[in-house]
């Protein structure tokens, strides 16, 4: 596409349509907005087919904002992730079709309908705690386009709760499982099916756990194979991650 | 599938062609084959849907032989990975089927056709050093079906040797960046593109890379989103993982 | 006892008192409760033979209540470790047979009875700063029905304060060591006597300590030899795992 | 005991028996001996009653002799462990009462009838990577008076391995689970049963397995309650400890 | 200068106005102020060509105006880093000559006039989060007499914002790289151009990242060549490097 | 001393004046008072030969209390350490010999006089931030008898400010460095003198720094040889440390 | 430049020489070439202004030798770096202006005559022990055009071997300092003087030094202001650095 | 005594004795031979009042024949340590007083007669393994000067073997503790004694023990107050510090 795009710039040159300096500007011209503080990448929709995503942690409010009205006229879908209440109260004026997950803490605004996939992403706990960053995964693969199913706290420590639910982990097309203190749910959620397990690990636990440092070492070395690893509680890559997945499952349908 | 299993077990008692001990046993009887030293796991086929894969690092001569042997009974596609020269003399003789691979120190056993999927996982490094990895990755990839393609030593460095390739980049349906150092090709491949993006750190590298730590925390932390880790230098496990890809693509075909 | 049930189910479907597809439902029927949020794994107190336990850090209030109210419909005994005030709070008019221990963070609701086995535990700790560790460990112990005596204090900086207490030692025959800073007691314990030493690492202390590392390691390769380790300030885990123990001996009695 | 010892001198002084000069040496004489390298604890025998134990790593095969014949003038079984061939072709011919195990790397002299306890240790392992350290726990506890039953390769890859030999698991009174990569069958053993569980992480993996730290931090955060951990490795001191265990459900036989 | 310094005393000495005694105390009488808890070294400006610098961070309020007070005795430049507001408040009116930047924790008093240099340094950051560090190592570099260039929010996630910005990079003299992370964007813009780059990793980022770790792991390990690295968040001392090349440049001139 | 002890016991009982049983407690009597939450070592003053010391962290407020209340009642001197306001408002009417020194964190209550050692302990500290530490150790070292001279923010930065105080270092018997950030300092000092160098590492600094890490390991690797290190921040144990020097300096005097 | 080059591109094309489909296949034709397993990208050359430069290990010699021989068939100047003697062995014979250093592992093949800036880079060294990596060091910085000076074995435990070069510190415009164990020594050359100072940490030492780690961060927390560091070992980093400063010096000239 | 020199080169040239540019050099010229690859302190000697030590590790052959030659021109006593046996091999007919000890790889040379210090040095280890570090403590220390006394292998596995050599640790001026594993024998040593204890961690161990870092953090925090630690396996160290301690003694004697 960008080679089309230079074609008819090239195209343009040849007719005398553009002078060589416009055109040289245009080769270069790519499309963001400089904020200054912050390069607004627009394309990036195109690029890679999504919303605009801010991630809100160690930005100041004033950055987000900016950031957050300079995207609405463009009329883009905004996901705002680690966005804290503040944020929230902050933003809340701005448009109407905003919308906050405290869990989650996710701001979502949406200005375009989502077209939703009919593959599907199941999303798995070891326990209770590791809730929010599920949430953040689920949350971040619906705004994305996805059907997503839950499955909570169904960890090692009584393993019957999981396999009695054998038929949600077969229907699934990409499976996540997000996971604190040992993580050895993601090893044995990946022997039970043929399918890709992004797992997740939280720094739900305590002393030797290290802030998740256990449940992310754990889950790289894991005994089965078909299992991949975004970073400690980062519930929004592995949403993000599932999503390019489905993408392309759907692209080829 | 199993529920079927248990299903024509409960409908033999019934009908009186089954005693209930029997039925009991069989319930239980689950198709693995004990070596004592080993549980083959024939089923993992069935339920997986891939050869049978045997990682040779820490296990004994004879050990490893003993499973292929097991194996091969089954007439099963084996794949025996970290093998080195050594392990690769002692089966040789085993079956004619059998080619090895030194530099990813891989043996292939072929006893039935692989049917080879149309899409595509793309294979990348960020330097020569790192192809051994990425050898790994790309034949274990192969043997389970699928067409791969290599893009190697296009590190960012010299950002434009990649640049000139986003052909490649584009055509692919999954990619595996293989990069030592500090592994920031993950990242820049990430922000081109919009499908899966597998990262293996490698161990390449010296001094504070600290034998891939280096590499693997950056590629965790990967400023882009479509991006997923397995273990320091697991070529294995990034081209089963791309494997698990490709099947549900090809499934919803 | 699990094949018993399933004999009796297939019995039935023999005698035709179940038809096949509720049969193939019973087998698959677990005894845990959904909530959507948490499984409650009524069965875990008939197979492991304990109270339920819950673990608060990280759980929600509502989460918590919920999970407890699910319980006592059962009437079960429940232990919710790691419960700071607030959560006390929330809970304490939920039932009268409600207790708190602030300084080991525990509520205690008994239902039931508990019968006391006379087999003994011993808790001993380094020094005054370990006691709230201790007392989880002596806590969680006696809930689950154990004799539990304490020897606080004992750091083997003046190690006479360990040898006049021989007999304490002798007595036990569980001992949990509970020890921050260098963890040296876990070493000098083992050496003394011939029954299992559990040592907890706390982590008191500071500097090059790294909360709690520094006595996990060295407790982890303490040179006296029955000494086995739990997590950092686990005291739930050691009381627990002394449990397991003591059970081991009265079932033998 | 070492009471009575005490009063039985001062009995022997107060009848003049013994001068007190002398009754003060004996009440500081312990009973071990004095090789200037080494002082060789045969009290160790009685106050722990368990043979003389000798770590081989890092110590001169000259040291490692002298110790084993002093051992042997007082006739006591030896058991030395980590000893690597040389060190057997050196042993060998001190005593004809010796064997020895390559893969678990143990030395065995026997000059004193075992007794067998009929209370069950079962050793579980992950791979049949991890057996030479599984052996090494099995021959310990064997030859410290133990049935020892063996479960290998039923790693949490496969589940239905482990779960179809549950019955194993319900008839041991202690169970040993040796497994590497990230240990993550600790968890899952912890959680099908009541008993005490000792786990041992094994430096097999690579990569982001750092040697065990992986499968270690795992196992000292396992989900499941009854577990506690040993050294990477150390095969050995699960076998130890898992018999100061049986001993105590000996002893109240 | 020094040699210089010390022949003049030797000549004062020879040519008898000095006595030995004094003469000895002169060439021991070094150029710092002695305010016990601190010695203020006026001396660093002559020997360094720099204005007094204060390290706020762990010193009192009172220390701090004490220090401050005896430099403006000598009407020094001063800058004092990692200044909380509190600082600022208690120094604002020592002097009117004060600025307070609080996102970069950065307080100026300028007695001087600072010359400006023609050569120019770039400062880049890889998102917006990366900021105050950026500004801290600007305005350390203006405040040391440089030209100071800013390029924020062009990390390589979008590698075009970086690509359209090259003529930046072509004109600077050196280059200050500011990512948090994965902290790629150092490897880049090194891969880019033939100057000095100094990386600055940031701790902006969580879980893996370990406060900054994985960045500054990453650019130690670059795989671009003339980059160098300063410690995490040390937006300063990057400054500070960048003046002393600029300084070098200048005099050659 | 205990011998002698112990040769009077065993004279009584020969004697007749004592009776065994009585003999026997007595030779397990061992001088510590027992409060339940502490065991109070007052024989540590004799077998030490120091006053008592209480580590305040992580201890309520009634522990300090009731250890300080029963030390007071053998009238001993107490320092009371890692003590904060909270602790000292507790404490501060518990007796009028109570001083507190908010800056160390340190309690004193002298009971007796403190006799003066004229060797000579040099505090030196790197920066002003490093002061806290250092006058734990200052404080330590006097109220242990010693006299302490103190040199600080001579750090390697501006070498010439150690350099020229040489004298102080050569007038002391010891000398204790205190300093953060790379802890060069003490590798400086130990290569100008031939006494005995205690490197305390500080926690001042932050990114890399790691909290004291890279000054303890710099420390620890210093290439100077009479150079040893105490914890991180542990002031109180480098003037302790030093104290038990000099006092086997005054012994042979 | 690259402007430029669009530029006549673009002329071209509108001037009719060159047709569009070749026009945009010279815009995106970058000058590296295509070894499958390596893209030498002799346009770094142009780009950066140096030599080609090999890092040799990691590679196999077969890629090494197909690397040189096409950079050789440019005529380019090469440096390879951690090359052991066998690969010296087996690239010897390909051309004549190849020379070896053993020490620094450094082959070097000149092609062109290398000018000489006037400019001068000191290389400093802690100890003797520290020679290889400054020899690395040193030889690329000549490579690259630069003067180099050295100053070996002037650590900190002798401070006045390094106060007796002050000269050579005054007369440098770069220095680099090497230096393992503590690596104290970059502190106090960078409190010494107002240039850039480049710290090589070395992996000299033993035991808590973790290969380097210890000197890394002692480095990277220097308290003098002028420090940046690179990798452990990397002498070549810091010559290659070193020698981009001293570009920007003789380029304002 | 420095002061001594300048006065008396200042009165020369008051006198006239001595022109200034003489006076300026001979204020310079400090007393170190330069190798140009090292330069040989001879000062230190007087400096510090020690014999020559080489730290043979990472030092080429020659370049250690050259030290030592160099040093053998002052008749000086040198001690060479981490000299493998082909070190000693190359050296040993550069002169004849030159002796070898294998197990503490230390090479000694007397020229001089070494008077005996009658103030004691006790060397401890925990276990057999230690041995080679604690001579090599202990052979520093004699070749320093001091008698030593050795106490091997009462580690507090065993803690009466310790407790039975009371006498030992009464009597000894200086206790250096040599213990790997878990390192607890400082803490007990130095719950029993008032004097300095310097804590040696050795590598000895496995797993967790990460080569001494368990030792090492253990004796770093150690419950007992007099204990000060060296580096992992610095046997050196510990010889050379307690030697500064006992130096101050014999000073004031």
């Amino acid at each position: 596409m960008e080679a089309e795009k230079i074609k008819s710039i090239l195209m343009d040159i040849k007719k005398g349509k553009l002078d060589i300096e416009t055109g040289l500007t245009k080769l270069k011209d790519l499309p963001f907005e400089d904020l200054s503080y912050a390069k607004i990448d627009h394309h990036r929709g195109l690029r890679q087919g999504y919303p605009e995503v801010i991630y809100c942690e160690g930005k100041s409010i004033e950055h987000i904002k900016g950031i957050v009205k300079k995207m609405l006229e463009r009329n883009s879908n905004i996901l705002a992730t680690r966005a804290n209440k503040e944020v929230y109260e902050a933003l809340k004026d701005t448009t109407e079709d905003i919308e906050y997950n405290e869990m989650a803490r996710i701001i979502m605004i949406r200005k375009n309908e989502i077209k939703k996939s009919k593959s599907k992403i199941l999303v798995v706990t070891g326990g209770t705690s590791d809730i929010p960053v599920a949430e953040e995964a689920a949350i971040t693969a619906e705004f994305l386009g996805n059907t997503v199913e839950k499955l909570y706290d169904v960890g090692v420590a009584g393993i019957h709760r999981l396999l009695s639910h054998r038929k949600n982990l077969d229907e699934a097309n990409v499976i996540i499982v997000v996971a604190g203190m040992e993580g050895a749910l993601a090893s044995v959620v990946g022997g039970l099916v043929d399918k890709p397990v992004i797992a997740v690990p939280t720094s739900v636990g305590y002393g030797a756990n290290f802030n998740g440092l256990a449940a992310l070492l754990a889950m790289l070395n894991s005994c089965a194979s078909g299992v991949s690893v975004v970073n400690i509680n980062n519930g929004f890559g592995a949403g993000y991650f599932a999503s390019t997945i489905i993408k392309q499952i759907d692209k080829i349908k």
